[in-house]
């Protein structure tokens, strides 16, 4: 398959599902009518990207993502020559692409990409707003609509993968955890597709295991995998073993800890 | 060999040998019909592949499986580009063959990949079911019947090589392990080709293997070295030069071990 | 799209605004008529980039920047050959841009570099003031005008990353810091366009948070955080919404110290 | 040279000379019935390559060898795509060729390889019996013939370098260990060319080196090093002073490790 | 630009200033005469590149310069083949350059370059005088006149980075140091071009700060960072605030160290 | 200049001057007869690469030269495919070379390579005598006359860089040293081109260094660093000053111990 081939697969622009929870959307809409960068903060599955999701729907733009990783250098996100009939073509990255069109440009997980990467959005980040592009000798000015947002888990960080502090600086925080128990019971129902009672069972579930004391799990059941569980359900898989799978197993490889949160589910679920 | 003359070898979709022990098939199929990911955990040589290529068999999609190692890069699973007659031409990787063609993408030994290998398959691994190929600029929404599946043995992670939280949290996880003794017998007769009972005497050494105490060995006797044992018994070797090659040699390299193995099996084996 | 056709976007050359402190004016000036490299050393986001603007425009030459990350190259600076219609052709990096043309060269968070990046500028930083360049077999002589500029955070060196002594000694040193109280308040001013009073507020806010006793911060709030929790307000945010996204989540992820830092500033802020 | 005019040099199938000493012969040979791979364990010249070899012949089947190092990827093994008149044309690797050809694949000191050159053998190593190749998206199956065999020295294994208990479990293991006196005395005389007395002389210093107590060596006298230091004696080098350069200078560095060798070796050798 | 456009531009060989301290200038024309290499050690900014210009100047021969650092590699001195037209061309490096033409080749921070960059140079460095190129397959005999200098600064050495005994072997060692008195002021006189009185006082500062007791700095004031304190008072800057830049703030970042210097400078400069 | 216009630069093959001093030659020859590989140890500047040459001029053989470094891989020793009018073309390594022309292939300082290029030449120093070149596909079998010899420094092994002992047992090993008084003499004599009275004086200053109690220094001198010594004398630099040039400051940049030696060197040298 050529280029010009390959597949266009876009997204198509339905409201994504998002329940707020405090000024999020207000800070987010400050921020993005300023042209100011943002910076996502939460646990893992608490619901960052489809909040990205429907900021840039709300706003009417393309969103345009990418996921941080060890690997990923500051070309994965600009760009890079490719050969073409013997010629070198330049073949925009997803950032560069974002620049160009104006787009909200989405880079998950920031502190998990190498340091080229972070430090090539520094002039994206602060009033310059504009994409030095070494290789092309260029520098481009950001499109009106433009913006930067990055996210990352704080219980993630560690010495050697902290986001540098001239990178922070630069951008407007927004701190998101799990919802509460209302709107998370409301997220599964409709994410789900499950009755609400069974969603409030999973919810009683993941709140349990949030709250345990003194808890050997390096991090707590996400509204992501109580959806997941709740899909299996869906499909007809009984609530115990929905739990099992989804939330037990997936939390623990220790038999230990996978008997006790068993415990835990059997004393918070419904007798069958 | 240019690659259009490469052959095409493709695996005949017999239905393979697989015994169930718990709920796991039931689980697999709630997934598959939701199209959830699915992780596999369990100690090496128990039948995690085997069991993927039962799933896949009975679901009637086609099998694309890969090994997670050190050096696996993302491109090794997404595709790269070829040069062609002076043309650069994208070829797709395992991964995007699967995703195309709605096939099981199974990804064995997930922890030993590189974290842009996993990360890569995060967007695959929730509600958006999509492959963004950056290279091509371009996202591909995953055809219908595609699945994602990744198996890891939790007795090998450790510091350095995890499965990240924000991989796991996106997969419902099945435990496998060692079949009881009528399965694992029953498997060791069909696929060594061998009577019952001397795979029963097999089953008996792998069993008082894996219960031995203080165990010095790093892993137990699988039911794959069994069934090694068994293919040299029914290759005419004796089931004592059989068990010592397939199975004490290959457990330990340390003389006072492999001693302590012999006189173990010569407890278990029947005097010839 | 070609190199020929990539847009080129030429800051236009407005004044930047700059409020002088000390004597970094003359010291910036007496080194650029003398073509000695100028090390500007100072806190994240306390105005460095806008003061080589400044001095930039004030001597009427091009400034042209870029970022020490840790996978530049020298190659990322001096230039690389290109595949063109078969050919090789060679492309000028950026610093290789400024020496033919006399710009200034601000190479930003020089210390993040690797040592080739630093050690090909020394020719430039001595009497010699030419660049070699290994891969044209060439050496230029830097065009009248040029001039070499870096600057690193001295609270962000280590064992690992520092200046290595034989490039310091090459440069005429100049230390920034954050501008005095009134100053301070005039730059929030005119940069967030927010009237004087609500300024003030947040300068205050900022010199609380520098002058904390035993503060847990790695850095303190800087101008630039302050210019971008005014910005907020600019967009109809609340006070405290803007302090605390822009300021108090910027500066902290442990819950410990964003509510300490958030008592501060209620303290400070005047009640709404 | 260009590729096609590459001199392709084979070896010549004489029979090997090889003298067993257990009951490895049989072993191989239901393995290599049954299709199974086989790991051959051993110290550093005891004749594990001679063994393969003579094996090879003896099925009547090619040997392709490959020794493991560090910087070995599975490219090495697997093949490659070369440029050839503007076009990319793929390359086997031997690893292929054996898999295509039904040949012996040989892949020595395996413990030294990458752990990409070891997983890319586990679908050849269990049932499947198959290669995928990545960069051509196909997967080849064995052709019949087709054998793997791996080779390592339990000696060497650290934490760092051991071979995967996952790449383990696929393989029959065959000890192998120095001959016994009178089959060493035989091979030495036969590979070296000299008389039996002066064969047996240099086991003789074998033996003592091997058995010495406390012994600061690393590694011991190997059937190889005797051969060595016969055919030194049968170009007309004395014998001690072919015992001084191929045993002992070969053995140690330490001054005095030389001297206590050397004494041993006065007190062993017959007096001239 | 293509290579053959490439700017040449040629120092002009007008004799540089230098003063001889001890006996450098005889040993360097002795060891010039014999071909022999040299090793420069001594501090940063004391003259070595300054001495190997006029030694050069003085022997009529060109001097080629490139600087070591971590990255620089063999095919960064010897050379590399270019695609050119469709063709791979050769291209000389610096040294392979200097070895045609019998330049002197000047490898200044030796002990910062990679092995592979120090031992390409041995052939050169002993009665062999040849370079290897591999990559061309030849190896070339240095024309008369080439000669070796290399440099480094012992107080840079560590456990990770020396220079390799059989590499120092080689070479005829010269120890330069800070001139005495007399000679760095009429040095920074000339290269300043400040009166005598100013010079003077400019080097007090720089003996005061090298004699210091105790001293926390790593490098002390060389040479050349007085020229450079004077070039800024021959632009109009005051004395006191030229040794501020570029003297005080560029020895030290540490606020105490720096206070405690300009008390030591307030000590020695004359009252205004 | 493109390849074929390379200049061949042949050394002319006159009689090295080479003193033996124990049964080096000897066995050296046998070995040669027998075509099994030599294994040099010594240390730095003891005359191994000058034996080689002796060795390869007595058997009337071509000496085809490396030297082992960090970044060495096994393509610099056995070749490359290189781009010349679109198509690949293999370029023949310098072993590679040795081994289709039968010359002697020495590598030099063996130990500081990488583990696959000392790997790559195991099948050629084995009864095998092949050399596989995986990238061709083919195996070539060593042409007769074809000889191996590698050096190292046995002061220089560490843990990390240590010859592996299945690389060692496969050569003849011969120890060099430094030569007795007399042959020492003798060889600074002619080397150095000066008088014998003066090359004694030299070889006293070495020996008296080399006999230092609990001398500081790394590396005794060398007979390289005597004759360097003399050859500053023969070019009309006083003993004294071609002794601290050549010996004292190549040996040491600590001042103490310079001083030490320039006072034992003052003791030994006669008076002028």
């Amino acid at each position: 398959m050529s280029i010009s081939q390959a597949d266009e697969v876009l997204a198509e622009l339905e409201a994504p599902f998002y329940r707020a929870v405090g000024d999020e959307v207000e800070v987010f809409q400050a921020a993005a009518r300023r042209g100011s960068p943002v910076l996502l903060k939460g646990p893992t599955g608490c619901g960052k990207t489809r909040f990205v999701e429907t900021m840039a729907h709300g706003l009417g733009r393309e969103l345009i993502t990418a996921a941080g990783h060890e690997d990923m250098t500051s070309a994965d996100l600009v760009g890079r020559f490719l050969l073409k009939g013997g010629e070198t073509v330049w073949a925009d990255g997803p950032l560069t692409r974002a620049v160009r069109e104006g787009a909200i440009f989405y880079l998950d997980e920031v502190v998990e990409a190498r340091q080229d990467t972070t430090v090539v959005i520094h002039p994206l980040a602060d009033h310059r707003r504009e994409l030095p592009i070494d290789r092309l000798g260029t520098t481009l000015r950001a499109a009106p609509g433009f913006q930067l947002v990055i996210s990352y888990n704080p219980g993630y960080q560690s010495v050697l993968k902290s986001l540098k502090e001239s990178t922070r600086q630069r951008f407007v925080a927004i701190e998101l955890d799990f919802p509460p128990v209302d709107i998370e019971t409301e997220v599964v129902t409709y994410e789900a597709g499950i009755p609400p009672e069974t969603a409030s069972a999973l919810v009683k579930v993941g709140r349990a295991i949030r709250t345990l004391d003194g808890s050997p799990l390096r991090e707590v059941a996400s509204t992501r995998l109580l959806i997941l569980a709740g899909g299996l359900v869906a499909e007809g898989l009984s609530l115990r073993s929905a739990v099992q799978s989804a939330v037990v197993q997936a939390l623990s490889d220790d038999p230990d800890v996978v008997r006790a949160l068993g415990e835990l589910v059997d004393a918070v679920l419904p007798r069958a």
